[in-house]
């Protein structure tokens, strides 16, 4: 699992062999471990830079704005969540559904290892800036709708495989799944406990229609 | 309906015959607004204040601190809510998982006539501060548990007017509740419509154990 973690909270201190790719990429990742923890609005731009050693005022070398920063951590964390779930549903060694079992349980694993402090930065986002921010409305639900595609296509392959019934609507279910799931890592965070997680995989599961 | 909507957003003109307990009112009032809306580490006690016309300095008269509004704030949202949800659940004219579904109807009128900007007050702080803040996690998680209960004792009728499993556990199917439709006004206030609260009612409804 250790490659698929968010990396490490201690920065690395700054090189002299450091490119301006790495440097991006630096703050992206400080980015993606901020804003799983913290707000959006009250993360400084300070806060980004200071926790990588990168020297104040090279921010907008690397982002045109906060903004255009936020919306490269949401590509970047959607990409990266979007090589976690392909990881376990396109693992053709387990059945279709069981994937999806492991993938939850693997985010669980994640939310754990993190004693909770970290959520879904989808659904930090999406909760603080939803109602306030068109732009990074429309990215935030782009990102849920790449995520559902692909567990959609892991329950066709649960249908195809006669372990879902025929007539089952895989679309729905999907959303469906992104809906509990979002709010099952937010009672998780509430509670600091798996307990909410373990409960929505099972019901999600069992009441899938065979 | 418009007896247990939130307080419309413009404030009254200070009065000369205005109280104390009514200023503490109108501040609470205005948190509620305004927390269902945006962040809380971005919502300044000027914001507060001055949405009612309230003099800047005579904050810390009513509450010790920002953080003591926010917990006054959590109080008057969850009895607010406590007594919109009584208002259907105990609604003895409809069969017991009719009241759930009308409950869940009103809520969504609700975000409807908000534009969907407004979320659940609970979920968003939670989302935000869950994380970080364990006297809001704790007061939070504690708002949940009594939305809960509410709803798992009709379950409870449902259950014992036969319209469920004589076996169901509606404790739990009420805490699946409250992590779903958490959920789903979460991607309710992304794609601002109502499709995502239909969805999961639709849902929860049709797997409940009959």
């Amino acid at each position: 699992m250790e490659t698929t973690a968010l990396p490490r909270r201690r920065g690395r201190p700054p090189r002299s062999g450091r490119t301006a790719a790495d440097t991006r990429e630096e703050l992206l990742r400080a980015g993606m471990r901020l804003l799983t923890e913290q707000a959006y609005l009250s993360t400084g731009i300070d806060q980004i830079l200071g926790e990588q050693g990168i020297p104040k005022g090279s921010f907008y070398h690397y982002f045109a704005s906060k903004e255009a920063f936020g919306h490269a951590v949401i590509d970047r964390y959607g990409a990266y969540f979007a090589r976690k779930l392909d990881r376990w549903l396109l693992d053709e060694s387990a059945p279709p559904l069981q994937r999806l079992a492991h993938f939850m349980a693997d985010a669980q694993a994640g939310m754990v290892r993190h004693d909770f402090r970290r959520g879904c930065l989808i659904g930090n986002l999406g909760q603080e800036l939803g109602a306030s921010h068109a732009a990074f409305r429309d990215h935030l639900e782009a990102t849920l709708v790449d995520w559902q595609g692909r567990v959609a296509r892991c329950l066709d392959a649960a249908r195809a495989a006669g372990d879902l019934a025929a007539g089952a609507d895989t679309a729905r279910l999907a959303r469906l799944f992104w809906i509990g799931w979002e709010g099952a890592v937010l009672r998780a965070k509430l509670v600091r406990a798996s307990e909410p997680l373990d409960l929505f995989a099972d019901h999600f599961l069992s009441t899938l229609p065979r």
